[in-house]
């Protein structure tokens, strides 16, 4: 499935998001002006944006407020990259070294902070401060979600109450409210700004379900990062959470949990895992959720960026990176 | 001199203050709820937000705009603090443990975000989008402010130019957004909009000159962290810069630079400062910008808080803490 033929409709629009968010690179500061170049330069796939633009699609498409909240959304995104790369230590990124590789944290911190505020420049621009108040309460949202996600590390007992809580936190969340700003911006009823929210929320959790699915089961190039990240990091997702019940006693990741030095542990998992019917029951749940994702969509009027949310949440199952 | 004393007029408003800011700790999470307690709850001096209270009270005195203006402005600071005390490493602030003593990096990078979150939903209560917008710009001016302290470091060669621009970026720009904020919130005419954005802008700089003097000459227990940080931590400040202009070539600033494993050259620059004429000329400097933040107070309408302002500016010099 091709993302492009999916953004179809938006794809002018898109191009137009990343000149926006290649303006913010012209400031004076060399090193800084280096940096952003960098991080949003570089190929994500642009998931948000492209919600915002869709959600925004409906009813009046206004581009002078949905541009700088695309932005927005994508920038507010980069921003929890950076300051997640320097807490996990991670080393690369989509193939890429990571600011906290090149520069190390505390740099990373600083244009984490400094994207945050760019985000927040363009958030303002849509003049909205209902858009501007979720902006704010989603970014806490995030960070909640992300401390919880730090303070539960290494911790066996976790529910799936408490994962789906936290992918909630820290995925779903901005899934979501890039959804709900294009519907806001776009002066549509409360109903379908409803209808939208939750097709973002619940396809944020489908898209993190798949990420935790592909950390297991990707390979290092199509992940752009090392195959079982979560493990190394003492996060337990869903896969894991499922290996632990089958065994609770003797289990690979109960092991990796116990003595951390052994790298043997994760690649035990790791290939448990894609040996077992694990696999097939994660992605039965993400597709649950893009089924709930969509379960109101019809009730939205009817055009072809209906069905560009429907292939999208496809996607969002069938992607591979 | 007293703070109260300069407060009077504003010292119930400013208790309003403390408890919006104090609101914010009602959350489910107990960690995050005992955390924001911990560094909400303390004891700033609260600078900030009665700028923008006293700066709000020459037109239209709007409370229900400027108390969340007053914590925004407030959460801001503690959140870049948060994330200097990690970046710097620093263990104690205002005679209190760090965050990132008490829990690391990790957890200092998320509290602090999580704090410049809940800054932008106060912010964004004031449905002011200009406001909101110059909230964002100071964020980033402060990131890219603290990056380039950051990365000219344990460098000699550094211009007064750059110290001033220094400052200006990491700390007068949050007193200019304080004092602009409460006169746009308030109705203000251009024309005193600048002039309170002036004073802000200035007298940020007299209080970070100040600051930078005081890292010399207080005594730990007024300072509430070490003497000599700034110093300890690679950052040359005004009164270590008019040492190198001293003797530029024997000299503890230049030895702790090359050789950093020696606290002893601290503790000579410290002691070199404090028995020259050093002190006073940096004081002569802060005055000067105090009076420069003072000279066209007299065109706003005559009130007490007219008079609040030009005494909060010699309490800006005047202070040992």
């Amino acid at each position: 499935m091709d993302l492009n033929a999916i953004y179809q409709s938006i794809q002018e629009d898109l191009s137009r998001v990343k000149e926006c968010l290649r303006s913010i690179i012209k400031v004076e500061f060399p090193w800084l002006a280096k940096q952003l170049d960098y991080v949003v330069g570089g190929g994500g796939k642009g998931i948000r944006p492209a919600l915002t633009l869709l959600s925004g699609k409906f009813y009046r498409y206004n581009l002078e407020l949905l541009l700088p909240m695309a932005a927005s959304v994508e920038l507010m995104h980069t921003a929890t990259l950076i300051h997640d790369d320097a807490i996990d230590k991670s080393m690369s990124r989509r193939g890429k070294a990571t600011i906290f590789k090149l520069w190390g944290g505390e740099p990373a911190i600083l244009l984490g902070d400094y994207l945050f505020a760019k985000a927040g420049e363009f958030v303002s621009d849509t003049q909205s401060p209902r858009v501007i108040k979720l902006f704010s309460q989603t970014l806490a949202t995030i960070s909640s979600g992300e401390l919880n996600q730090f303070f539960s590390a290494y911790n066996l007992k976790q529910t799936r109450d408490q994962y789906f809580k936290k992918i909630s936190g820290k995925t779903a969340s901005l899934f979501a409210l890039s959804t709900e700003s294009g519907a806001i911006l776009s002066g549509a009823p409360e109903k379908s700004v409803r209808i939208l929210r939750d097709y973002g929320h619940y396809l944020g959790i489908a898209f993190q379900i798949v990420d935790d699915i592909l950390d297991f089961i990707g390979t290092e190039a199509e992940l752009g990062k090392p195959v079982g990240s979560d493990l190394a990091q003492g996060t337990i997702t869903l896969p894991a959470m499922l290996l632990l019940e089958r065994s609770p006693e003797d289990n690979p990741v109960k092991r990796r949990f116990e003595n951390r030095d052994d790298p043997d542990n994760i690649r035990q998992a790791i290939e448990l895992i894609r040996n077992s019917p694990i696999v097939d029951e994660c992605y039965a749940v993400a597709n649950e959720y893009c089924a709930k994702a969509c379960q109101h969509l019809n009730q939205l009027p009817e055009n072809n960026n209906r069905e560009a949310l429907l292939k999208l949440a496809e996607y969002v199952v069938a992607r591979n990176r």
